[in-house]
């Protein structure tokens, strides 16, 4: 695997990050085309063509990799090679695949198109979207299980729970529930400042937290990198969240003249509408400042995850 | 628990395993609840209301339970007590209830009713069901990994695996995907005797086979065991399958005078359609000789083993 020698010593921070991000998402694709290939595994029958193609289509059409690659780099600061972290970065990015495909149906968000292209269930069909999310999920649990994960079963073990809880009722379906709801659906919800905040820590921040602590399990960290590398991952995911719902507002604004932005459209919960673009801003700054500042401990080896949380801040805004 | 003491040898085997069978479906029972109360689990944020009274709605409205018995009862083979194989048992029965509950969904099955209560889309709504789904599914690994499972963490990385494998694209959602391409959504189907075989080893089998496969692993069963046990799993579930489509074959035509039977009028790919009543009948007594037939080497400690595939049979045909 070339992006293993890929140290970026020789470059500037945010560009040894953006390089390194780039052979992450290249290593990711590769995997897990092979993970979505015809032949049975052991224990399987066999995999239906129309099924594999709806994932492949669902996981295969680019993509950050954002998650994957704070897996990845946070194994990389306890000297974990690239492919000793490469099963559990995949887990993690099937289950944000899986995630955005049951978003995206006619009962959720209804969107036609993801990264301009049409959506699983626009390309097949609402069945077939809702078994691929269904089968790409549960994927992601063999991948994260599997003995080339990691040789001690007790870390696949706790890398199955830890993904488990960052994606189920309490994390991110969770989120997607409290998402719902906030939309009125289910009658009129309050929606104060902690609430949106607990809403986008669970929709969004519990599974980029999780990458950065399964690198730490994956890397046995210490009891207190690990905690230090906690408050990394939150803030890392509060700030994205942030700088993604600015973003919205932003470009849909330029775009459209007076329109309002989409998510206020759809009467999303976001920082932005609880706090205004000002104050959101503001917070976006300083959970970065938070995120980089957690990392002290780690000198300059931590250099590319400092980049990281920089870049979440960076994205035009 | 009581159930432990249970030991039936004072019993008919067809009233010990009845009894055997109850008890689980009340230890299961509560066990799914207490893991579906409100108090999010470490690693978790908050578990929202509405999501969990879904959850709950779909696991806790009775059932017989038969996978986890599988389960307990296998492992009960190599003196693992009852509470040894709960949890397993417990995320085996999870993944079952969430493939009922998206199973029913408008654009799967579309189904009102499951159990006499309406299914969970039409007591809730069609995302919130699908999210409850989602939620169970990713639940069931929690549990499956969770350190109370196995105190080896190699059997609990394993009883993931083989559960991820049993329910995924190679097994039950597989299944499911041929199911609707069998009612000729996706273009005419060829459905020969072998494909509806696989089908049907894919969309009710593999969990049957995996319930005897899990409580083997948690058992610690040896290689010829566990061969063993994989062709009573297997035949099991394929038994099952057939003794269901005779069912609703026979009580359709009871109820409804000359009415064709549901699964018929559905398109549904059985092998009942595919071989006539008569051969069916003949198939499931076959399957149920088989179960038992491999089960010879553990003499009388396998008896409500053996009561269980004749009780797959003895349901009403």
């Amino acid at each position: 695997m070339q992006a293993t020698h890929i140290t970026g010593t020789d470059l500037d921070p945010q560009a040894a990050f953006q390089r390194r991000l780039a052979a992450v998402a290249v290593a990711v694709e590769e995997r897990i085309a092979a993970l979505l290939d015809d032949t049975p595994r052991r224990g399987e029958i066999a995999r239906p063509a129309r099924l594999l193609a709806a994932m492949r289509h669902a996981m295969l059409a680019g993509g950050k990799r954002l998650r994957p690659f704070l897996v990845i780099e946070t194994a990389a600061l306890f000297g974990v090679p690239f492919a000793g972290a490469l099963n559990a970065a995949c887990a993690l990015e099937l289950v944000h695949g899986y995630s955005l495909v049951h978003d995206d149906l006619p009962s959720m968000d209804d969107d036609d198109l993801r990264r301009g292209q049409p959506t699983v269930h626009r390309a097949f069909d609402e069945a077939t979207a809702i078994l691929a999310g269904d089968a790409l999920l549960t994927l992601a649990f063999d991948v994260a299980a599997d003995e080339t994960s990691h040789s001690d079963p007790g870390v696949r073990a706790a890398l199955v729970q830890g993904l488990a809880r960052a994606a189920g009722v309490g994390g991110m379906v969770g989120g997607q529930m409290m998402d719902l709801a906030a939309e009125g659906r289910y009658g009129e919800v309050l929606l104060d400042e902690a609430r949106v905040r607990r809403l986008q820590a669970m929709k969004t921040g519990a599974l980029l937290a999780f990458g950065v602590d399964a690198g730490a399990t994956i890397g046995r960290a210490t009891v207190t990198e690990r905690q230090a590398l906690g408050t990394y991952g939150r803030a890392l995911g509060a700030a994205f969240q942030v700088a993604d719902d600015l973003l919205d507002l932003e470009s849909s604004t330029e775009a459209l003249g007076k329109r309002a932005a989409k998510d206020a459209d759809k009467g999303k919960a976001t920082l932005v509408a609880a706090l205004g673009p000002e104050r959101a801003r503001h917070e976006r700054d300083t959970l970065v400042e938070t995120a980089i500042g957690a990392l002290a401990s780690f000198g300059a080896r931590a250099e590319i995850l400092r980049a990281a949380a920089r870049f979440t801040a960076s994205r035009k805004s």
